[in-house]
């Protein structure tokens, strides 16, 4: 691992691993001239619409800053890939939160209709599992690879974000109570982020003590990430978001700053953040990107 | 296994199964009180509706013929019954086949709301795969239970029923090739019965020639199943399917009766039930109560 403490290193980092990831992604979709023709066209759609890749970029640097390869955690990686397109494919239907534009591009459901974007977000699901489940050779034992697959299961389900978007669509319109606001982001964003490291560091056979450190990390990196996202959605250009700012507003969306107030958002998300890198403290020269990461997403400006 | 050579001896076993099914949905379903409550509830309304359980008998069946226990099925019988029931709440929504009722009660979506009934879907299609992948005590090896994901995420993905649905979306109101209409429900209906029987086998260590006789039942049970379904569909009393018969014709759905003739179809199904009879033949007394299944199948009235 070369020395990522500087931000030129990490972004350098990023632009190869979200090169590796999109080629598998690539390889694990099946091809748009596949019969039904619509459905793998609309999934490759979702997929490669210019996602910032943060999931599988969590798995894959869990897995590293506990000694696993690249390779052990890409199935990790692609899989929650996939279910965070699905989720913002089932979210932007018009029964949802109804948005036309996501990335600065349509929606799937605007390109191909309604019914064959909801089909396309269960593809998506269910492929995810088919790759963590994929009978090619993989130096991870089948046991930890079930692991793997509970872990992601429980954070993408109902106890996890599909219940914290039911809350979301629930809570439109309604003043939350901060605890309320909390839950809910645990649940929408903040567990699959978490399980994202926590995949990571499993395909990468961390020991519990490991394990504690990704996890730690990755509760307060998901955090701070959603609270970061909720500052730019109301100072954000449009330009730079690639979607319509202040949206959260006009939708009447429970956020962290409508909840907390903008000072302590920004506060809270830089304490949280320090925490973040502290929790990797243990994880010595394995742990420095993940500290870098954490950088980055204090400096996001989109 | 008793003697299942009776109708009155399959009825009791069926009854019997279906009641350990409904226990074992109930355990791995999160409880009613769980927030957020509304998907909860929603995950079980659809899940208690009064389904066949078809697909959770013809694993544990499967398994069974090969030698394994109802213990070593139990999770993929949950598993491939909570995927149908997520495919049914899917396909009864507005924007696919608009059903207000499904087994003569008000369909998901009808009592929920259609974001509800598309995140209870998500999350019956995520649970399945958790219960796939639970780390209690079962007597199938890690890498078995890795098959079995694979298998199931296969037959229900893009290339299986996903994809039949949105063939059947995208084919209403014309009038398909037989070869299409093959594909089709050998997409939409076939591949998860197929893959029911397969992953009992899996699940009870059946070698390539017992799951060479189980995969040849379940192609040739599934399409005769969904031929005579399309025939009570036309036939059938509305009070004995549950839901408006006719609804296929009316909805210019493509069916094997409409395709073929009424004629054809029952003697394809006769003779497609004759075939998966005589593809157990060489399980010997484990499968005897498949052949009954078989004999239940052709005798359906509704």
């Amino acid at each position: 691992m070369p020395d990522a403490g500087s931000r030129r290193d990490l972004a350098e980092i990023m632009a190869e691993r979200r090169a590796l990831v999109d080629a598998a992604l690539d390889g694990r979709l099946p091809p748009a001239d596949e019969p039904p023709l619509t459905i793998h066209q609309a999934m490759r759609y979702s997929v490669f619409a210019g996602g910032k890749r943060l999931r599988p970029m969590l798995a894959l640097f869990g897995c590293e800053a506990v000694g696993g390869t690249l390779e052990d955690a890409m199935p990790a990686a692609v899989a929650l890939e996939m279910i965070h397109t699905y989720s913002l494919v089932h979210d932007d239907l018009p029964a949802m939160d109804d948005d036309d534009f996501r990335r600065g591009r349509p929606t799937c459901h605007k390109v191909y209709g309604e019914a064959v974007a909801i089909l396309a977000g269960d593809a998506l699901l269910t492929q995810a599992f088919r790759v963590l489940a994929d009978p090619i050779a993989t130096g991870v034992p089948a046991a930890r690879r079930l692991q793997i697959v509970a872990e992601i299961a429980t954070a993408a389900g109902s106890l996890g974000m599909v219940g914290g978007q039911t809350m979301d669509i629930q809570a439109e319109g309604e003043t939350l109570e901060p605890a309320t606001l909390l839950t809910l982001h645990a649940k929408k964003t903040g567990a699959l982020l978490r399980a994202s490291l926590r995949a990571g560091g499993l395909a990468g056979g961390a020991d519990d003590a490991a394990m504690a450190c990704l996890t730690g990390y990755g509760e307060r990196l998901g955090l701070a990430f959603q609270i970061v996202d909720d500052i730019l959605d109301i100072e954000g250009s449009s330009a730079e978001m690639g979607k319509a700012t202040g949206s959260d507003a006009r939708k009447h969306k429970a956020t962290y700053p409508a909840v907390f107030g903008l000072e302590a958002a920004r506060r809270d998300a830089a304490r949280l953040l320090a925490e973040a890198r502290e929790a990797v403290r243990p994880l010595g020269d394995g742990g420095v990107v993940l500290v870098a990461l954490a950088d980055f997403v204090e400096r996001r400006r989109s």
